[in-house]
């Protein structure tokens, strides 16, 4: 790989996919730039996770980009007025936790610092097996970013076109976490709850505690975070 | 038009493009939600002439999004290591002043907006013929925008799907000036000049400069910004 080739943003939020996505990305021999965002979210505690999986895993920088998302709200995540809902295993519509735009401004924002560096790939740890049916984790979405990013920047030429890396595209929650095991990832760094505590304790009963427990049972592994 | 086929959320940076577009929208009777942002841009003296065009064309809200762009630089618009550079007639190659992923990070929130306020269109002030040679202001861009949007959010359906509205895409400075001024534009609350003194007197010698004023020339009309 040149230079050019080897150098990656990757988007890091706290959780335990991104944290494996991390791991791949350094298998692969990348050079990661972390990006974490501090968006406003509920969980804001999970930006300590980011930095202590890139702590852990290794990075060559890693920034925290501050964007207010609560501007307008219109999810749990970014509003007090909209309760984070219990897990719900007849849902069949966009929950309330979806966060109206997030990955396509997060991916946004990593294609802005992958273009000032000169790096051409972007890894992000979206999957769309056991997620919480969001329309901005499905493989059309990121193969249209891609095209997208492809078209909006100085890197349009054959070489150092940008690439939109989501390995864990096709994997299911258990596989997730038995890939990111096998790679050495300590996934007591990580956070995945969306309503936790003041003191940081997951609340168990949100879609993102329940498909983290269920992941953990189906790889026959303990969870490692303190609960 | 239904009301959410009536709502639109309109990009308005206080240059003569987007205070154009603004009043195109208006015109087609579109409810106006405008948006600005506070990027950590040089000429930061262009917030003020979005609050003058907001006010003056008339808009539902209007809000000033903070995001920091200099965190990574790469522009001579969001670094002071690199100077802005006189307007050069014979320059091919995309120009210093080119914001990594600029219009594609304000697309992104427009998009997040426009999904919490149930509103299904975009505006953007872009043009290819009389500019600077940005890419993400190519029609083929915005048009890959439109279906990474489409994909990536709640509003999939045909009903809801988002349109990004591009109605300078293809005309020249001259003819935005006269289509602006048609509609009764006081191009006096525009900004355009890329480096500003500190009082806002535009340096008369940057790309941006020289395009408004040949704009102006052609159009056979005189600018009314103070100078």
């Amino acid at each position: 790989m040149t230079r050019e080739h080897r150098k990656a943003v990757v988007l890091v939020s706290g959780g335990l996919d991104s944290a494996t996505t991390l791991a791949v990305a350094k298998s692969k021999g990348f050079e990661c730039h972390a990006m974490t965002f501090d968006y406003g979210q509920r969980h804001k505690i999970e930006l300590q996770a980011a930095r202590r999986v890139c702590r852990a895993i290794g990075v060559l920088e890693h920034i925290v980009v501050k964007i207010d998302l609560r501007k307008w709200g219109g999810s749990a995540l970014t509003s007090d007025k909209i309760p984070v809902p219990d897990f719900d295993p007849n849902m069949k519509s966009i929950p309330l936790t979806y966060v109206p735009a997030r990955n396509m401004i997060f991916l946004s924002f990593a294609l802005g610092w992958a273009e000032t560096l000169g790096a051409s790939n972007i890894f992000i740890g979206v999957n769309s097996m056991d997620y919480s049916g969001y329309p901005d984790c499905r493989p059309e979405f990121i193969k249209a970013f891609q095209n997208c990013a492809r078209l909006g920047t100085k890197a349009a030429d054959q070489n150092t076109r940008i690439k939109i890396h989501a390995p864990l595209q096709n994997l299911d929650k258990a596989s997730i976490i038995k890939l990111g095991a096998s790679m050495g990832v300590d996934f007591a760094n990580t956070h995945s709850c969306y309503n936790p505590s003041t003191e940081g304790r997951p609340c168990g009963r949100c879609d993102s505690c329940e498909i983290r427990r269920k992941g953990f049972l189906s790889a026959k592994m303990d969870d490692p975070a303190k609960i």
